[in-house]
């Protein structure tokens, strides 16, 4: 009748499904759309940055040599022969004691190495020609943008598998990459199962509630850099339910049901794993919210019976789905990104391990973790408040206000290797 | 010949900029399009979340005053009359000593205050009807999930332009919002000027490098919110360029120049402004990198003249444009997100401010801010491996390795008010 269930540790839970966790393949985006993408392969610089020596403000390109004896006293005199706007190149060799204008960015005629603002120096006419007065020395290479000092040839600048912020838009930019290879969006199917759910346009009815778990499952996926489609609702009818799973699978590279998994009579996902031959990795996992988080596999795919309670979901999915997708983008750091803060609340001891929805303050004496509201695996209003979890290992003997605690962030793009 | 400007301090050019920071106008999408934007009204719960008292588990669901004498030598027997599933309600009054069987979720029997799961007792069957026996009193409201408990109906659950994360949008589900009011992306423009630029997809030639900070720029404004709208290089034709400013402005909330800024013969931007009437607000702020950002106002609209220079850029917007967009956006705290940390580098004293690109590190003795390679205002690498600035305010006695500094968040959803 009641089917009894061994939880394991959520060690080997995260253990046992990141043995699935592959690689995904690349795909190539413009250079515009890579924002928030994962890099699809290393990348490498191809030549030097800048590539060649630029002036880094608006003034005179000289030779250092001519100006060692120059003092207020005693300036030297440079002849200006010519200017070179930024994008130009210098038409004339610059002799001794001769200068050119050059332009903020503008590439150091070969003759010269060093440069000297406008606002040092005055320029004036004689004879038709003009001329500049510097009354100091110039070290070589001052005020100059070196060759290569901000990127060198044959750099490995980002592995694959980085994510793409707008610093690395601009290192795309620079090195002409119109064109990205990304890491390609995981394509993770949703079901939600439950006698019980209206969608979300219908009107309320008694014993009714309108499912939240997909929209919240499709926005989880969003932001760990999947693409999800929802797959609708099963219903109540096993051979549809069956046929309806089993035809999902093969465009996809996990898939993910809510609810159905507990020991309910009319839990039937179960039933369905073992006609598709997946194999039961594991089904209950000591872990609160979530422990009735249940993992198959068949042919190398993942198939989650995540809990219908909202919290349990997000929580079995932020612990045991999101690793499996960073590693399919390529991450080397899949897991939420682990810190330590101190926890502002109290708990008692208990033999499962808990994630409380909690939220991350950075005070004054350092980094606090507040829960948020009740913690109840039905709470929905708490997810939405939460930006953290805040870990209480299970067979502790509970957790007080002050005690520093391992914090899992969840709107991070940075991870962490496992363990965490 | 070279124009003297007179440096503000970056708070007030923050404020200037702020004077003219309207809030922007809703639009509705799908549900499923709403993560990653912001709420476009208050969001309101409309009714009690539960909206009826629920079973926390599979189990029966029991009236408690019949079981106050129950003990392991006298347990109380209950009569089975119906099952209900989740999504199901009662069809019989349940009287004394009557129970039902009821799932996870399902809406309590009115008579009923209380359940117990079903691995507390067992189902036994007697002269065809059904019954189970429990051996110990239960309270009132045992294992039940309360109408109410999650979110009370009338309730003001977050307020416009709250960024919408997953669990907001499972709370958008519950109420039934199929499509959600959103603030619209700000239609942001980006012209790049500099006759040293290429596009991205032309080849390396002398004196010239690719334009890196148009697409910055365009993923700088996707982290924050915007919708960028790339209009390509300004060429150095006056005219041309007037007329490209003039008409693009129409169809903008604002626009973006990079380059054009400085002092340099080539530089035309402020005449431009001239040209349209636009009123300059500031031509210099008295920091660094970005010590050249000009910015004009013109009928309400502002006129971004970013320096050319990456890291410039990059830092002028993050503290300029950002909050404008934001603020667009409805967020009550649209600047960067502040926080405190150990600096872990070494700066001497300096005039204007400075903004460190920097990475923010979780150590074990809290957080510590460190400094990301050269801090040259034309180093793009840099900028890719930033997620924090560290603010070293000007006019100080220079700054050491172990001195607490404000530090701003540059991947956070969160912000901060003025001033930091």
């Amino acid at each position: 009748m009641v089917e009894k269930r061994k939880p394991i540790p959520v060690s080997e839970a995260v253990a046992a499904v990141m043995h699935y966790a592959l690689s995904g393949s690349p795909e190539t985006v413009a250079l515009e759309e890579s924002y928030g993408r994962y890099l699809g392969e290393d990348l490498i610089a191809d030549h030097d940055v800048p590539h060649f020596d630029r002036s880094r403000y608006d003034g005179y390109a000289v030779r250092s040599q001519d100006l060692t004896t120059a003092s207020p006293e005693h300036p030297v005199t440079l002849e200006v022969i010519e200017e070179i706007g930024a994008g130009f190149i210098a038409s004339k060799e610059i002799k001794p004691f001769q200068t050119v204008r050059i332009m903020t960015g503008a590439q150091m005629p070969d003759q010269c190495d060093a440069a000297i603002m406008f606002e040092l120096t005055e320029e004036y006419e004689k004879s038709g020609r003009k001329f500049i007065d510097i009354d100091r020395p110039i070290k070589s290479g001052s005020d100059l943008f070196h060759k290569g000092e901000d990127m060198k040839n044959g750099a490995l600048l980002f592995p694959k598998g980085t994510y793409i912020n707008p610093g690395i838009c601009a290192v795309l930019a620079t090195f002409g990459y119109a064109s990205v290879k990304v890491m390609k969006k995981p394509r993770i199917g949703i079901f939600a199962t439950g006698t019980e759910l209206l969608d979300v346009d219908e009107p309320l009815v008694p014993g009714k509630i309108r499912n939240s778990n997909a929209s919240m499952l499709q926005a989880q996926l969003r932001r760990a850099g999947a693409e999800p489609l929802y797959l609708g609702k099963l219903i109540d009818d096993f051979d549809v339910s069956y046929k309806a799973v089993s035809s999902a699978l093969e465009d996809l590279d996990l898939l993910i049901t809510s609810g159905g998994v507990s020991v309910g009579d009319f839990d039937y996902l179960p039933a369905i794993y073992k006609k598709l031959g997946a194999e039961v990795l594991f089904n209950k996992v000591a872990m609160r919210p979530g422990s009735v988080t249940t993992v198959a596999e068949l042919n190398g795919k993942l198939l989650y019976g995540l809990s219908g309670n909202p919290s349990s979901c997000y929580v079995g999915f932020e612990l045991l789905v999101r690793p499996v997708i960073k590693s399919l983008l390529a991450s080397k750091d899949p897991h939420l990104k682990k810190i330590r803060a101190k926890f502002q609340g109290n708990f008692p001891a208990n033999s499962f391990s808990r994630f409380i929805r909690s939220h991350l303050a950075y005070g004054n004496d350092g980094l606090e973790v507040v829960p948020v509201g009740a913690d109840k695996p039905n709470m929905v209003s708490t997810l939405a408040s939460s930006d953290a979890l805040s870990v209480l290992p299970g067979g502790s003997n509970g957790f007080s206000k002050g005690d520093v605690i391992d914090v899992l962030l969840l709107e991070s793009n940075e991870g962490s290797k496992w363990p965490w």
